[in-house]
């Protein structure tokens, strides 16, 4: 049913944004200079998919994101095709994926079965493989759909770009979000590594070990479920390897895509209220606030298109991140005698998945705060230049809700924060008393 | 107090339904073509009332749904009459419901008295019989209540429907729905009879069982507590199996109502969002408007009314689902050593009452969905068309509150959902905790 | 600074109702006709002020409700006087529960200090007495308070009720409610009279008891607190007699007149619902309006003045009746071996409660309820016939914030009601872990 | 990204208020009459920073609050400079605090390492010292960030304070609450210290104690987490004390800004609110109603920027209180067997805790009830002198969400308060099971 609903949602809102042109085309013949000449060299530079394109190349080339002319600076370069290469790199990636959920999901619910049998930790050890290779399984295919659109988005997005004219300047802002993302994501994978290879850690410092020897130690470690049904070999062992950084970059991409993204919108934002802000209010008239109405209307669109087309993404990320949360505090919690490394390990996860989620929610919770911030502005206007333009976006900017939601379970913004942050304190708490409650006291053992 | 206010209200919305009338009367005789003739042949197929009319029948021949001439496709052709046969057969089933619970209701009060008395398990065996045949008593009558209200609202919902021609494709998808939950359905329960008959199942497969011994050992294990008071005999059976049958079709009927509904509901919006998204909004004059805004406000006006007449039934609805999602939430985290079968019928049932409920949320919660979805296209629309009707039309689209509400306690969105299930998570580990603190560890006995 | 605050908005609220009402005779000059006999005359029967009169005459005797005039049928003959002989009743029932809250509540710290000695239900029986009794004194002081403003505002009630010209029938209903809850509370009260008596019960019976002894039994059993100081004697046992009557028709009454005033609330608001609706809207004009405009926000203006009036009463009552039904709660779930009486006394008791706070929150959610009843009929007022009042109304009606609050912390509605039984729900589930983790199973100590 | 956001709101909402007070000169130009003398006289008494400046010279000793020209009356005289000497002072202090934080805090990491080792009550113990002075820390830098933006908001304050003529008496009020305060907290804080020094206490009624050992002992008892890593002094010792009372004061001063601002706020919406409701309404004008939008229209940015300026700080008063608050009730729910004084401590110490918040939340969510005050009066307006300008105003009444909050997480209202509450009272219970989980019960060991 759900799905029913998002289709004729989707082909709504295109007829929609159709309609929008159509009304746009007739209002902005007049004001369309002939300035394409520069709005083409700098939005060469500044342009959202410019700024985003290192990104994107990097999921595209993981798999991820299947877009032809990925590093072009216009979306009108960028297109989708069913049966071009990168469509086909994606769908190995999701097949592959879908393999490793399969096989995982398997191992959690044999786990769960067994779990009356009394070891601790049970349910910890037994979903987590399943929950990890499932999310990068529907991110995949949530990627590979948001790809299919992504073209037609970008240009919708540039359209209007140059009545904007001084263009938010994204790129650098981007690349250093990005990078430190990457780089924290990169390092946290390390050390979960380094965790899983404690003999060959030892033996390297020494010299006798091989990456050979490593490479399986890691893979039965970390994935042992697998290999309760089949035997390891060095090809397995590479694709497994090659799996499970695919699901980690999955696993770290859909939440960086999220924040680049809100970033993209607050700018977008911010740039038309930059604008209206510097109008000299009582000097203006009805034909300057029609304009700004207007900008703000198809930015509003924009958004909402975009929450529409996010709203999978960001069910799943925030599902995805609590369960890890909630998780890592688990065993943070536990006692672990395991040494300096592990205590890294978990103290570093932990506080770079918290840190991900805050910043997630702070990115797309600014949204609506920016979407709304030039509203006391206009309740400022002297009733001498006061007009209908005004009221009509008075009442936009009071009325609209702009922000992403997660499919409209639930709207992104700070206050929705702390009831998460509250939320995820209460069960913590219920799940320590659970598990003090399943491990006997080891003084009555005694 | 409640009942007198409900009263008052119906009292009252039957006037303004009157006064409605009589308003659109005035306003759209000069928009009455003579189309008649089209319309009734396309009613006939693709009306609500003749995409109901297979479900409807169903609940007819079990006595829940009293109307006369529920075969026809138009709402004339309906009526109510208190001293007709059906009118008999539905008071019929409501007494033998209400037998059934006091039955159960009193073998819930004494088992709930014995339960200190220390036997595990208790609350949930005490009070699933009570529970599952008051509430298909309370079903009943809430479903003699809605046929009385039905002939007039089905007249109301055919009144307008010429004026926002192209009809929505109801029959198709109604059917599919029907079929689907209703299979589904008669499968869960096939499995929980199997359950109950344990020794016929190995018998029958031997082929030394009688229907008769079967029907005698599905009625001693489903319904002892009847039989507590009275001997068991061979009429008696039949008659509690019979009973048993209309409980169970009241226990889904109730769900597959409210989901068929609030579809047809949808549609309607969709119809009228369909024809307000492809006007060429700038090249519109007032008039359009004027009666685009009158299809929605007679829509809502429909909405509202089928509004507070679910209202008890949404309400029963998810308190039933929950308490049943609840108990078998608990049952299936308590170990079970009873074979595949009961595996089965446990997994298949919990996953089939939490899709249904799920499907009735999402049904509900998607009316105010589509209710507002044209609320960003009214916000484009260009200075030199916009105009009085289009701002009350946008006033109305962003203040009118739509939707299913359980009698006002609650009102039916995703958000909702999310608060419900996050209740549910809460209540079921409390529920666990208390579980485990009453039955002691076997281990310490031994 | 909360009082403050409060002074300076009552303060305010009267100039505004000064203004209001000079506004109103600029306005309503020329409809006044001289009905003014055939008003005097219906007004006589059912005026709110009549209808409440006999049950406010019981608070009066008792000295709760000190107004002079209290029997008289017109706002006009009722005034409010400090040296008055009611008013110094008052003052003697106020120090009289003022006298057994600080003894119950000596008693309450006591017990609280001792708690920690080791006897279960430790926490119930040291409150409950404190409790009860400081509910009665701030009670009978906010009803003090209330008196003060009675006059005023039944002058307020009564100015426009002759523009709604067909009066809402208020008296029956009153009476019956009035009575109704007054039985129960006796029956209640005779239950629990008749378990503070054992011995004289069954003496009673024999012939062989006398009055005194009676009195004796109760005092001693019911109000043992008091005699840990002081010696019983037959003089102060029929004080604290009265003093405990007084208190219990306190905490009935404070529910009573809630449930009382949101009825009449509710009516004056149907009364003008019924005149809007009633309007030929296709032949109205924007006179017809204006007049039913302003009736609206006289009658707002009076829901409104009676919520800041009535506010600390609802939070007392929530607060109170919250408190009981807990406490009833855990003692209904302990199990008690005290014979039928103490089981009826329990549940009638505990059925009391919840139904009396049902009816409190279900009549004051019916005020804004009923408040915005006509919003859909303007709705469909046609574009020929809508006009600047017929908006004016709409946006009140949209956003006005009619209804009973508690002093503000809370909005009596009916999804406050789901919110209340939830959480009620989860405490008494947190309450009973901690009353099985404190009292030791008897079976160990065997 | 939170803080770049911030840095972009804040200059923009700077050239707001630039474009804001060009448009107030071409507006009010006309009304500006020379009553300037008058006005510098009365603001000499009555305005806000000369009621705040007594309360602020406090601060300003202590180091909190650096701006020079603090005792003056005008708001054009003060000045905030960072090479000024009150600069340097408060730069020492926040090095100070900043030094005791981070010792308190590698306690705090230190202790909770530990706390698995057993002993009770470790958490309280191990995370207070961290907690106090970290808040110290951050309330001293925040305070600094205030003190900069500081001299511009009081300008702000006193641009428009003569068009609203009759001042707000702020004197006496604002006063009296700063001593009140600040004597409970002295009162407070001579308790804590009699506690931290029981052997000097009972000394010095003999006459044998020196101020030099009440120091050292302090000091260990209430520090000695300092004194783990160097050697005592008598230098170090009066270091520390310093240090204490600073934080100490920034504990209460956070408090009471708050309070005192949000006083001020109410205090100047009071004024305006006045001021339209002793308008005669139905003798108005457009020119009038006009005056007022702006005057409210003033006050509800200036409102906007307090709420901004004020957010981190609102945050961490409501985080340091809560956790204060639970560790006090931990603590006084703890059997203490240490005597009166100990008693009186805890118990005035919680009171004083509770109240403060309670005054916090109280003086903050009286903004919104304030700012909305007027609005049932604009209901009232007669049709014959409604205008433009009071449906603007009513607009803005109804939609504008001024009040405090925690940076956007939370906002401060009533209802807030009771969600704080119901939370408290939660965590209290789990924190409580929790404590009695952990600590065996002595009994049992005997």
């Amino acid at each position: 049913m759900s799905k029913m609903q998002k289709m004729s949602k989707m082909r709504l809102s295109k007829n929609l944004n159709d309609k929008l042109a159509k009304i746009q085309t007739l209002n902005f013949k007049s004001t369309q200079v002939n300035d394409e000449k520069i709005v083409k060299k700098i939005s060469n530079n500044e342009s959202f998919q410019s700024s985003m394109k290192n990104t994107l190349s990097v999921a595209y080339a993981v798999g991820l994101f299947p877009i032809k002319g990925i590093r072009e600076n216009q979306a009108i370069a960028l297109s989708y095709n069913k049966l071009s290469v990168p469509s086909f790199l994606s769908l190995f990636t999701i097949l592959t994926l879908l393999w490793a959920a399969i096989l995982s999901l398997v191992h959690t619910i044999r786990s769960l079965l067994k779990v009356n049998s009394g070891k601790s930790g049970g349910f910890a050890n037994a979903t987590a493989g399943g929950i990890f290779y499932s999310n990068a399984f529907v991110s995949s295919c949530i990627f590979r759909k948001l790809a299919s659109t992504w073209p037609n988005i970008m240009i919708q997005w540039e359209k209007h770009e140059k009545d904007a004219y001084p263009y938010p300047k994204l790129r650098a802002r981007t690349r250093a979000i990005a990078i430190i993302i990457l780089i924290l994501a990169l390092t946290e994978h390390m050390l979960s590594i380094g965790i899983n290879t404690p003999t060959c850690r030892a033996n390297i410092l020494l010299g006798n070990s091989t990456l050979r020897e490593c490479l399986k130690e890691y893979c039965l470690r970390s994935h042992s479920f697998i290999f309760n049904a089949v035997q390891y070999n060095m090809a397995l062992g590479l694709f497994i390897f090659y799996v499970s950084k695919v699901a980690t970059f999955a696993w770290n991409f859909q939440d960086l895509f999220l924040i680049l993204t809100c970033s993209g919108l607050v700018a977008k934002y911010r740039n038309i209220n930059n604008k209206i802000l510097k109008t000299d209010i009582a000097a203006s008239n009805i034909k300057d606030w029609r304009f700004m109405r207007e900008l703000y209307t198809n930015c509003s669109e924009l958004a909402r298109d975009f929450s529409s087309m996010l709203g999978p993404l960001v069910l799943l990320s925030f599902t995805n991140n609590l369960y890890f949360i909630c998780l890592q505090m688990l065993n943070g919690l536990a006692p672990s005698l395991q040494g300096p490394l592990h205590n890294a390990y978990f103290f570093g996860s932990f506080g770079f998945m918290v840190g991900r989620l805050i910043c997630v929610a702070l990115a797309a919770a600014a949204v609506p705060i920016e979407a709304r911030r030039s509203l006391p502005f206009l309740r400022c206007c002297p009733a001498s230049t006061y007009c209908l333009e005004i009221q009509r976006l008075g009442f936009q900017l009071t009325h609209d809700e702009v922000g992403l939601t997660g499919m409209g379970f639930f709207t992104v913004n700070r206050n929705f924060m702390l009831g998460v942050a509250g939320a995820v304190a209460t069960y913590e708490v219920v799940l320590l008393q659970f598990d003090m409650g399943q491990t006997p006291p080891p003084t009555l053992t005694e």
